[in-house]
């Protein structure tokens, strides 16, 4: 109550922050090695979980002009996680807790320790300068990149990347001391995204992908071309309340709870974990894309539902690393699920068009699509474009493929920065198709080598794989080919919700996401089931209505 | 990148957590003691305002189910909070600047030091057992609290309180050691709120408040005997969207600036500092009471204003406490300036009347208040009640020296707790003329004392005096008698605006509360100006529309 903040606190209301922490982190605890670490792993979630809900309000409500405090706000609190992560103390407390391990320990307390010994060895084989040079250079390259964008000027950011790249690849030099195999230093930069990932099997899984899908953009565009009204029809814009409701009454479809979940307005959707029981999802209404709130929806609110599977059950779990998520792809795969495979599907099309139609007055003027086909085209537009976070399920994995390819070629392949440009657009054209006229609409498109951060994008791909072999072990489950549009159809979503909460969603980090595929359905990842799945979707979008 | 927090922190975006927090704060970083200190404090600020953000959080956003983990995250940040104002490192720092001040150093930094020091040592007189206890006991008083006031049930919550008075008694008395002059328990634990507060004075400035303000409700109440038509007309609800509109209509008219703040809904409406360039408001649509967030706005605005106009400058403010809001009474008064002298005027009423009509259709049916006067009656209806948050400036003043005059008994003069219904009861007859039937609508209804929270009240009755006494000084400065109403009316508040931001807002804690109405008034602070002014309204307000 005598804090300097003490007036501030008082006018948020604030009054019951003056307690000492204490009473949930008593000084000097005694209890097993165990019971400490896990104290320890509590009170690091609770600082990450900080900074998610400050992450939250700052693209939801934060005024512009707050963005430098928090940034401060962010940093401080990255710089007590990264001291929690690697200091001598918190060494002490995974060597004695692996110490306390008996022959006869659980085997989840076995694969935590395993998990964070990982973790904790990485965090130390960094050097404290090089994570400070990175951090500067990612802030920099950041704002060098605003503005080449704005401005289109990809030698402007030529330098800033070419110093990202030196930065990480020492920082993979570094990491490589922690490493139990040898790993090249994209895969080593890749492991915290997709553990265990290899080039060798991004190699397998997308080679496939390269072949076949140029191959069906062709021959959807050929059709389009025959007959012209196949295409998406362009649908006016859906007011925004009507949008709003739609969404609303989707997340109600799906067993959306207010009181564990809330959702907001954010420049870009995203979804967000900000306790054990305090889950938020954002989207955006997007002038001139009607549906894009409401497929945007879908996606976050996939995400939302792995993390709100995870488990949490006992001892090995929250806070453990047992209890987290395994790996991007898994995770983006459960958002592409509810997205694609349910709310892009013809079954839900059709149950969903009366709704799209009765929002609009129900009355002829209210549908602009002319029909639940052309509902289902317009939920499928099937036509490439220039923007990857834009694409539809067809062109998708060729975006990807080729970040893949060149950021391998920029890490690892010695290729200068300055033929980026060229070698995107080459592969563009190829692949899709298209040239982008402005690098701004070609590799200065996405954020993330502005903050050298490689070995992400992947993942993206993989999820569309994943999801696609997990539904097929879904439909097996539930009654064979088919089950999935019969539960949508009638409207019993709820139990392929059920099937993932059973399956997927308690397996935590106890596997990673090769191993979890292969678990839950008893093969190899491999790219066949998304090509099944696509192909067939394709020829269904093609068929005369 | 490789936190165990990693993908869930990907998940969120939050790529830019991953940097330490080593670019704000260098480690060892050399420098004169001041500016050591300077750094510490601009830490703790970053604390205190994460806190903030949580608080905001937490009442405009948080789903249910998030509140135990939220309070988690409160007391970790609690926990640092003290353990950077109180710990042997902080001392040091204040120590080593204090030797540093040289004969010539500039008086504002001697009076942040003298701030800073007084605040430590309160910090450091306490006995931790003590701080943990009473935690405990304000979070346990608050849980009995609010099932005592559910179930009308005092004698539950009478433990509690006893336990609360002997904890902030024995608090009292150890933070006695940091007192320069002699205290009495109450005011030791009132100076958090109201620095330099004493009972002598309370009494002085309250006694003209019991005898007046009685005898004008009962001139009132007759009044409304005789002529019933002059009460508040009961006008219907107005549309929610309507009340929206109108809040923001008024901002915009005050200068609210979208980039520096911004306003959600909440339980209860508050302000709030998230950092120096983000403020937020809240409001909430109470149904049955149309003027009820149109008059929450103005306030919880006024206390923003307040706290966006606090001297910034240079080295002696922000972090520094110079930079900060002096007191309670003060920040109250920012606000109830706001509402009560500005929105609840009669200028005010003529001017927005139109407003509100329009927004109702504009047809004749549109205005329920029947005429400006009828509005400017429903914005101050003058009627007594049991609910201290519900009174109007009349009845205000007398809630509060009602529970002024019974915590000093409780804490000083060996009141029985159980007396407490009793006495509050007797009170509410004597001066207001209504005894609550149940204590949920009596000594229950606050949560000030279930959370041991005494000193607080007083500083609400204040606000309305030194609103008062610095409303007489601005219209000496902009014109002489009439001249906030001569603003008002010509639609130039920032001329009022100005005023304060040029004499009060940048005092920050220069000055105390008292001080600060002597500065700018050039008179000690009394209720004379205050009952010139509610003497004047009631007046008008019965006079013949």
């Amino acid at each position: 109550m005598v804090e300097p903040q003490g007036l501030r606190a008082i006018r948020c209301g604030v009054r019951r922050h003056a307690g000492p922490s204490g009473l949930f982190f008593p000084m000097g605890a005694v209890g097993s090695a165990f019971t400490q670490l896990q104290q320890h792993l509590h009170h690091t979630r609770l600082l990450g979980s900080i900074s998610s809900a400050l992450y939250y309000d700052q693209n939801t409500v934060m005024p512009a002009a707050g963005a430098a405090w928090r940034g401060e706000q962010l940093a401080l609190l990255a710089g007590q996680l990264h001291e929690r992560q690697s200091s001598a103390e918190y060494a002490e407390l995974v060597g004695a807790a692996e110490a306390e391990l008996g022959a006869d320990a659980p085997p989840e307390r076995r694969r935590n320790l395993e998990l964070l010994r990982l973790e904790l060895e990485r965090q130390r084989s960094l050097d404290p300068d090089l994570v400070r040079a990175l951090a500067m250079a990612q802030s920099r390259g950041n704002a060098v990149w605003q503005d080449a964008r704005a401005r289109n000027d990809f030698s402007a950011f030529a330098p800033a990347l070419q110093e990202l790249i030196a930065l990480r690849r020492q920082q993979a030099n570094q990491l490589a001391a922690a490493e139990s195999v040898a790993r090249s230093p994209w895969e080593i930069l890749a492991q915290p995204f997709e553990p265990d990932v290899s080039k060798a099997r991004l190699e397998e899984l997308f080679a496939p992908l390269k072949v076949e899908l140029p191959a069906l953009l062709e021959q959807v565009a050929r059709a389009r071309g025959q007959a012209a009204t196949k295409g998406a029809p362009s649908a006016a814009d859906l007011p925004e309340a009507l949008q709003e409701q739609l969404c609303g009454e989707l997340l109600d479809s799906w067993g959306y709870d207010p009181a564990r979940c809330q959702r907001s307005r954010s420049a870009h959707p995203f979804s967000c974990t900000l306790g054990p029981q305090d889950f938020r999802i954002t989207t955006r209404v997007v002038p001139g894309q009607p549906l894009s709130a409401f497929l945007a929806t879908a996606h976050e609110w996939g995400h939302s539902l792995y993390e709100q599977g995870l488990p949490r059950g006992d001892d090995h779990y929250y806070p453990w690393p047992l209890g987290e998520a395994t790996s991007m792809g898994v995770h983006e795969s459960q958002s592409l699920f509810w997205e694609c495979r349910v709310a892009r599907s013809q079954a839900f099309a059709e149950r969903w068009h009366p709704r799209f139609r009765s929002g609009l007055g129900g009355g002829p003027a209210s549908d602009p699509w002319g029909g639940v086909p052309g509902f289902w085209r317009a939920l499928n537009p099937l036509q490439p474009g220039l923007i990857r976070v834009e694409a539809d399920e067809l062109s998708y994995g060729l975006h990807i493929v080729l970040r893949y390819e060149l950021e391998l070629a920029l890490l690892e392949q010695e290729m200068p920065v300055e033929e980026l440009p060229q070698q995107w657009n080459r592969r563009m054209g190829e692949w899709l198709g298209l040239v982008p006229e402005r690098d701004s609409e070609g590799c200065l498109q996405d954020i993330h080598w502005a903050e050298g951060l490689f070995g992400y994008f992947p993942s993206y791909a993989l999820g569309h794989l994943i999801s696609a072999q997990l539904a097929e072990a879904m439909e097996r489950d539930l009654g064979g080919a088919g089950a999935i549009a019969g539960a949508i159809a009638a409207g019993e979503e709820r139990r392929l919700q059920q099937w993932l909460g059973a399956r997927v969603w308690p397996l935590g980090r106890s596997v990673n996401g090769e191993e979890l595929v292969a678990r839950v359905s008893g093969q190899a990842l491999s790219a066949e089931p998304f090509l099944r799945y696509i192909r067939g979707k394709v020829e269904a979008l093609q068929a005369p209505s």
